[in-house]
């Protein structure tokens, strides 16, 4: 099975297991790990921030950054796609008690001028608006890059408004890779960042959350809140830390893997590339209804080894990563020509 | 440095290593890592339950337990030093919004008399009474065991009142080692059962709950919820999953040394042990007032390379644990002889 | 003043304030207050429900049907601009956990359309989609009113979709002036409906809600815990009494002078009504940018004794009710007619 | 029927209905209505404090005030048997996300030396205590004092710890007539108080919240959280208004009447009063359980038309107010008289 779903399917290599057997480990909870110590280290270096927090899961570092950065009774502002609002169980409203105030963007990606009325006046009927996240490069979007110059301008307007800023950079990674611009670059305009390492870089467990001191001292302390205190995470922590240092050129290829499954995409009949083309390791394949649905698709290319995911009832979404080699895309491709070249109608309203 | 602080300290031996290196893993969020599933299924087996599910900490275990058992707007009744109730941060209410009833136990032991009462009457002004948590062996009771006949007589008056039942089982382990009453007959009396690996067991990372398929798909739901979803986490699975095969047996070991401590504990003027006396792999030294505080034996043990903890004002806390020898045990023994000896009053006052 | 910036403004009548002073009282906190029985009867009754129960206020009532309706873990779906998502503090999010997902309506107003695909697939990703309310009259789309048709529609498909559906009828009143069709028939597609006595109908203090018996029995336990619990609070469920049975057929004449004022608007220069028109007692009137603000205009009207509010940046609310009659909507028109002919520019401008 | 269950069950007076029918009033949401003010503004200076808020009932005050009170992640110190923990189903809890932690008081009485190690720690594994209730005089303890100096004594504790103080004042009227301290007095500790005016001061709605102005703001937005904004709450303010100038004074015959009923309970076989006595308008009548239980008691009043509520399984509640006059006090102790003489045993065990 080629296993396009997502780039959280990679296994360990050979040497990051061994990076990991060999870890020097502590208690992270009643002191620190020292390889989960040096992760955060480098993490919140290369970020260019005070201070970096582990967390077993993305989600967990998202939702404690809203979390810890708005008050009781307030909202925060972000884009309508994005992971926190759609993929994270609404956790700051269920366990935080918070709103999300949504904003379409196009595909994923905001404008500045889409912001400037959306802080509420101060009256007693409102929740005050006290945040905005971004995702960058956005999942949904279709692993879209939102410009720097955007970003800049939207953390400015922000700012000037009192308004805290996160951003969700568990594919941040990408970003940095596709543009050239570095991770302090990128997360300067934020208050707090999270980064994920079992995504393209292919650690198997772990994110990190990076802000000031104080905001991490809270953020660990909702860790432990959340269940998210672990004893001897260095065991974890070194399969970042190894990915961290040694896998972040080879998202490059991903890249080009991606290109050429976009493609492919492009030449097959009833197949369109959104308006945002392919900008990172994730393309979304918007299908014709005249010829079939997402989940028709999604079974047909199942039953040629190629596994993919259903996003939209009309797209479906394959992500490059380190566990598909260049051959696989070439044989992905193929299974996309081979299916759609077979045309629509009954054929495809054959299958289940 | 001899550390006696707690049995979470532990580090994974070369055996676990090499079994976490090899693991055999896949992503446990959108699919199910084999080495996850293999320690869920081992772990449910062995504690008589349906299913299982794999957690990065005894406090996620916990407190996804009771949100799962209890519906908005109720309470749960527990021991007054339980760990759910003093050590969660209370994720209970800050997240789930439940109340903890307390009943103050003798060391930790519950009574079945003294719950005759508990239950609320139905009217508006008050929550619903609808679960009842026990934990065992008990930390803040100094490793005491509720008997195994009290747990059955508690459990079956909450069942005939319709109370669901968790027990939190950090240390059950060490429960059953002492009492030779199997994993199935602890579990039985309960609905939902949590047990841990980075305790006794020695595992780097994780604890497992255990129950009904309904009531642990749910809890799988609220892992996610709160950010516990990780992805090739069969990479610290398999530590546990180590543990579980091979390190139960040794617990007797910890508890022999348990055993040496508290006799030393015995002989030294000015300390004293609980009216439960020690029972598995936990020592309370309650201290004479007259000779210093808690705070203070801490400091001077720890010139003597020995780590504990103060758990009260009057009462250090010594675990023991694989990681610490025989010798080490006599060491830390001699050195408590050494300071009790030495008297209290100026000398104990000099020390910060 | 002409206070035209809520129907919320009216004072009780000589009439309303006999019946308030001779109302039959009990304690309805323990018992239940006969007043306080007759007007929920009577509401329940009007709107072909079972039961209904008072509350001290609109937001409450909606608030509660919310939280009773929607189970831990969901969401709602609503329009983007109305009182419970924008105006209510968000206490679903705050006190009940609960996501909005909000579809921008046309004045308020949704198309079933809008609707097909707005249920979120089952999975530990997301919440899940529980409910549905509508607004009629919407407020902040200008009194408009959803037609009965969509109504159905929209609750149809809420119903076959498994979501249960609230409406938020606070000026369900003035729709069913302005429609001739019935309570019941608008309220019959929904499992629970609010509606309000302190707006245009005129009494001091509040609303009532309606459903199924086991609904109410929820909602009066949830009343309690929000703090809404009223002794004799026959008092002024007596005020309200009187205006529901008394009050309704005068609600014509709002919509009369609301018309009057509707066409003072669209004969000024630089106003204009929204494309919905004016359907029942609320006038938004659009400012053209070239003259000046609607904060601008509130200050120059109030110079004219005339009270309104400005709703956003560019539109002011005017709300028609029974304590403004007939000479005041001229002179409120003429001083409308007065300021905008006098010009934008420097003397708009000149005002603070 | 001589209803002693409650003193919130009195009727209004046609002084005070008159009052109410008469009032001035405003729209208290987006103005402030006048006698709504008057009520506030005569509140807060008779109690010492900047500035009071109106609220619909003295469960949504003192709720309001613990969330205002305490941040995310705290806990406050009651008493076990307080009103706050037990009666207004932990909307602390539920709505707030916030943990009660219960000291078991004498009578609902504490003493400021079981306060001394009541203060958490600061450390990730626990809530942070930030607060401090006491409830004067305490409805479950029968109507007890909390005596001056023991208040003073803990709230000198409390602040010098850092914790927010407020006093749930529901019966502080009472505490004050039978001790002849002034309610600055009893106020002056606290940052915030509570008190009612729907119990012995007979209004038929209302409790108001006094502190300083910010936390007054705070609570003012928090009661539109709850629901609790009213527009021409002018009405039922007036009846409380009312109360406080006229009926303070009549406590006392409230105090005598329950004086001589609490004789008649010395002197019957099978009742005894609690160590506390009685000292204000409440009396706890324990039964022995040779005679039967608080249910049976409460029934065989019933017939003699003696209304009253079991409190305990082994206790009653008498509570005397306005609404009882002195004939009433004497038939209901000749009823107690005659069911107790009648003898327990088969007679008693024959009721339902």
């Amino acid at each position: 099975m080629i296993d396009l779903r997502s780039d959280t399917v990679t296994r360990p290599t050979a040497e990051m297991r061994r990076a990991m057997a060999d870890a020097v480990v502590g208690d992270d909870v009643i002191d620190i790990d020292p390889t989960v110590a040096a992760l955060q280290s480098e993490t919140a270096s290369l970020l260019g921030k005070e201070a970096a927090l582990f967390m077993p899961s993305g989600s967990m570092a998202n939702q404690i950054a809203v979390r810890v950065h708005c008050t009781r009774g307030s909202e925060f502002l972000c884009e309508a796609d994005c992971h926190i609002y759609q993929y994270e169980q609404a956790a700051f409203a269920q366990l935080s008690g918070l709103v999300a105030k949504t904003i379409q963007g196009d595909s994923g990606i905001l404008l500045p001028s889409q912001l400037s009325d959306q802080i509420r006046p101060h009256n007693d009927h409102m929740v005050r608006t006290e945040m905005i996240t971004l995702e960058n490069t956005h999942n949904r979007g279709g692993g879209t890059i939102q410009p720097l110059q955007t970003v800049i301008e939207i953390c400015e307007w922000a700012e000037k408004n009192g308004l805290r800023r996160h951003l969700d950079g568990a594919r941040l990674w990408n970003a940095i890779e596709a543009t050239g611009v570095d991770a302090k670059q990128w997360a300067d305009p934020f208050d707090s960042v999270s980064v994920c390492f079992s995504k393209g870089l292919g650690a198997p467990v772990g994110s990190v959350l990076a802000g000031s001191k104080p905001f991490i001292a809270e953020a660990r302390r909702t860790r432990k809140l959340f269940g998210g205190g672990m004893r001897q995470a260095g065991i974890i922590a070194a399969g970042a830390l190894h990915a961290l240092r040694h896998h972040r050129p080879r998202l490059a290829v991903d890249h080009q893997h991606a290109q050429r499954l976009a493609a492919a995409v492009e030449e097959c009949p009833g197949l369109s590339l959104g308006a945002a083309g392919v900008q990172t390791n994730i393309i979304f394949a918007f299908i014709d209804p005249a010829w079939g649905t997402a989940k028709q698709l999604v079974d047909l290319l199942r039953e040629e080894q190629v596994a993919c995911m259903a996003m939209l009832p009309q797209a479906i979404r394959l992500v490059t990563h380190m566990d598909v080699d260049s051959d696989q895309i070439d044989r992905a491709a193929e299974a996309l020509r081979k299916i759609m070249a077979s045309g629509p109608g009954s054929d495809a309203s054959g299958c289940k």
